[in-house]
């Protein structure tokens, strides 16, 4: 077996349940594995349209189960395999969960010919003055800077 | 009443969530509300630490709860109010959502000063080179291009 064995299989893990997933359910064409060493911590599948919950994106379920079931929010160390480059919200999910690395197979153009706007939504973050939707618009709030200030003054808040 | 009353009572309703959430919670300092005219669909107020979720960023809340009491996954027409510019995590949810428009009060250097990287995140997605975590990392797969096809050609996917 060759030095990507073992994450080659772990791909082809996730491209059956991709698959498994547009044949069976409403979901999307995508799946997720979190992954420690060769060990599957949790797996996600695209469940957008079943559950009505738009970030339910295979990567944020997967990325959501492991924590609940490692009752910890950081998944430092860990891996994330993913059928198609993750879009820019399970990407960030990543990064706040802590995860090092992304393995992932499908492109966004990929995922664009699925009829996905990924390649669209990295356009979104790269270029912040073109008409996309949505669009961020600053209030400033006289009120709010108390947020930072309170935030800053409590010695329990908890960083993650 | 200014043009601008209704939508900064609704800024304002959100900063005293989030400074409840600071005091009253481990959650983080952040909040946010889904709104249709000036009717609030849905709450959020981050709930990372206490939920052990690193997806549960006030924005994501309040979205998933919106799509939840609505029985539906677009929030098209609706509106996001929220006490931070929205991290790129809850920008594209946002986006995936159908959401117009965010207001935001405080800005992504405000996060940066009380801990938390949201103007790194903007970076790590517009100079996908620099040495950001999660890197991520091209796995082609035999098997993934089945995906693209198989989903092509299923007359009954729901696009969302």
């Amino acid at each position: 077996m060759n030095a990507n064995g073992p994450q080659s299989a772990l791909m082809e893990q996730a491209v059956r349940m991709a698959l498994t997933n547009i044949r069976d359910t409403a979901g999307g064409p995508f799946a997720a594995l979190v992954v420690t060493g060769a060990q599957v911590v949790a797996e996600g599948v695209n469940a957008v349209v079943p559950t009505n919950d738009p970030t339910a994106h295979a990567e944020v379920v997967a990325i959501r189960s492991a924590c609940a079931s490692l009752g910890k929010v950081s998944l430092k160390g860990y891996v994330l395999y993913s059928t198609c480059r993750p879009c820019p919200m399970c990407l960030a999910a990543a990064h706040w969960a802590g995860i090092d690395r992304v393995y992932y197979a499908l492109t966004s153009d990929d995922a664009e010919r699925m009829g996905f706007q990924d390649a669209h939504l990295y356009e979104m973050m790269t270029d912040p003055g073109a008409a996309h939707s949505p669009i961020p618009v600053q209030m400033p709030s006289p009120q709010a800077g108390e947020i930072v200030t309170t935030w800053l003054a409590n010695p329990d808040r908890a960083m993650y």
